[in-house]
């Protein structure tokens, strides 16, 4: 008998009106309401609602919830909550909107009504708090910081209804929905599940992270994010081929589980790590794996400051668990691979190539050394960027 | 800060009499009482008594205890407690002693008084009970079910005073207490730390169970049982060579502890694994790594028996938990360390070598491959074997 943890706060709450007949005719009733042009990161967070991978969260977050979560990392409820999901307008945008009104919440890409929002709040925000206090720092080098200072001045907050999942289910036959991936695990009999937050193809040392999990744990949950990233992060379409590739050879299909969530990496290190296992949580794993420096960017995050955060929090607050791992590699001395806490050799002992010599490597046709990763992904990315080059 | 879970029971309760002059007077005091004449497995248990190893017990047990451990798997009082600790005599020797009377207790290697017992019980015991109750069989090929045929046909059950830790403390450097683990767990600021048992030299098979362990847990105990164990199995000796080298050349000083203790293996397969934990848990442990068939001989376990024991426990009863690990092995196609659960390939793929093999391999000074086992620990064993052909 499967017993997967709960959804975070107790309850999955979707808010895609699942009735297929009703959607379509509230769908088309939302094009008399005034409407709001989504940013990229809107709509994913739109569709995170839509599926109840925010869960607890009916909405964007009015002032209240807002202010809690950026000083107390808690919903005004008390539930843990680390980095507010919001929507932002211009001044000009605002002025035309009441409190209480209905709107229609568009994707642009599509020029679809993903959702509709009953506006019960709006509020104009400081954006250097909310840099400094969700990323720890107001530079805007800094790709989160960035996205506040180059959104609007003011925050619509409010109860979403949502109509579609937008291109994410037609484009992704990997997408996947809370409840389904719940559905998935339950039928494998699955209690312990380890999920594997990822933005990058895998090498072997995200392998390794894998595979230890999955020692400890009944299935592994590859979970990649496939929102829209940073300019110089391999793009989704890239990653999924090498994701499938390197399961189709190296993993045990019985144990594991692909599938993509459409949000925006926000680069928030150590609060984006918890919004991470929240969502997990949500997918119905009991633990996810939190490595060096995770979700971080720059040098903003000390290596360890997201796998610390989780001691902050008292039992019960989260159901999932963080499997923390070390910084991993292949050791030719140890003959294998190995962490930083469990190899006693040396640097020069280890198989280490930095991102960019990887990039360089690949763009020269140089092939890596199968220590590094695997030669069937590698040769996707090499294909990949000596298509960038010609 | 530490915080290293609490003793089984809730105490530690280590039957050494602490003060070394009042230790001294007690010892002699004990030559003018009747003397038992203990097997090799009754002084390892006193010893484990003495240290405090076997909390909450304060002695050999009483029928009641001893009836409710064979049919609840509890303890009177209700704490779990999986095989009975027990003291046999013959009847003629039972005769001569009479309830309320103080004993002494004789290790016959050194003819040392090594404790003292207050005899709160005598019964006599019905050996195809105990041996169907605690090892499922009563087929006296069974190494553990032989020494309940083997012994006296009368228990004496009672509160031990303990004068001495006999050889072990001499024999092994490596000899430490529960409260010294503790002690060294503290100093070290280890949270989790997992616990690997065993009884044989570690292969790379070993080797990656600890490791996958490390990478979950702050730091890993390798500890050893070094009581007599059967005839085929390796003296330890040979083994405390093997685990010092691999321990030397492949294992982080910083992460690792090294300690024996002396009890005898009962090859009691699933309640064994339960007595197994409980000890480490007065180690100060954590986790405790239970592979497949742990503490099994021949075939008298399934594969998973003493892994699903664990789940038939309610919350708290155990501290400690089981990180149940798979069969493991190098794998050619993964190209490292992988088991049944994470490696996609088949049998052919991997390096697999059984005792027999590997003993004859040695034996006739052939060196099994790397991916099995470390050079430095094949030399060792090559030697061994080969001393025993000259």
């Amino acid at each position: 008998m499967s017993s997967i943890v709960p959804a975070h706060g107790g309850l999955l709450k979707p808010l895609l009106v699942a009735d297929k007949e009703k959607n379509t005719k509230l769908q088309q009733d939302a094009e008399n309401l005034t409407k709001i042009i989504l940013t990229s990161k809107e709509v994913s967070d739109v569709i995170m609602l839509a599926a109840g991978s925010f869960s607890p969260l009916e909405g964007f977050m009015c002032k209240d919830d807002y202010e809690s979560v950026i000083k107390n990392m808690r919903l005004t409820s008390g539930i843990l909550w680390p980095i507010p999901i919001t929507l932002a307008i211009s001044k000009e945008t605002a002025d035309r909107i009441d409190q209480g009104q209905r709107v229609a919440l568009v994707d642009p890409e599509s020029d679809e009504i993903i959702a509709s929002m009953i506006v019960e709040g709006k509020f104009s925000y400081d954006k250097k708090t909310e840099a400094a206090g969700v990323f720890g720092t107001d530079d805007r080098a800094h790709p989160g910081v960035k996205k506040i200072y180059d959104q609007g001045e003011v925050y619509l907050g409010g109860s979403v209804e949502a109509y579609s999942e937008g291109q994410y289910p037609e484009k992704y036959p990997e997408y996947a929905t809370p409840a389904q991936t719940r559905a998935i695990f339950e039928e494998k009999g699955w209690n312990t599940i380890a999920a594997f937050q990822t933005r990058n193809p895998l090498h072997r040392s995200h392998e390794y992270l894998t595979k230890v999990a999955l020692e400890v744990c009944d299935g592994v949950f590859i979970h990649p994010i496939v929102g829209k990233l940073k300019d110089d992060d391999i793009p989704a379409d890239i990653r999924m081929k090498c994701y499938k590739v390197l399961l189709e050879n190296y993993y045990p299909q019985n144990h594991t589980v692909l599938k993509v969530y459409p949000m925006e990496m926000r680069y928030g290190g150590p609060k984006e790590a918890v919004l991470h296992a929240i969502i997990r949580q949500n997918f119905g794993c009991s633990h996810i794996i939190i490595g060096r420096d995770h979700a971080g960017v720059g040098n903003y995050y000390g290596a360890f400051e997201a796998q610390d955060i989780f001691d902050r929090f008292t039992d019960g607050e989260l159901a999932i668990k963080p499997l923390k791992l070390d910084w991993t590699f292949w050791c030719y001395k140890c003959g294998g691979m190995a962490s930083m806490k469990t190899c006693p050799h040396s640097k020069e002992d280890r198989c280490l190539i930095s991102g960019t010599k990887l990039r360089d490597m690949l763009s020269q046709g140089i092939l890596p050394p199968a220590e590094f990763s695997r030669p069937e992904v590698l040769k996707i990315l090499m294909d990949y960027y000596r298509s960038l080059d010609s």
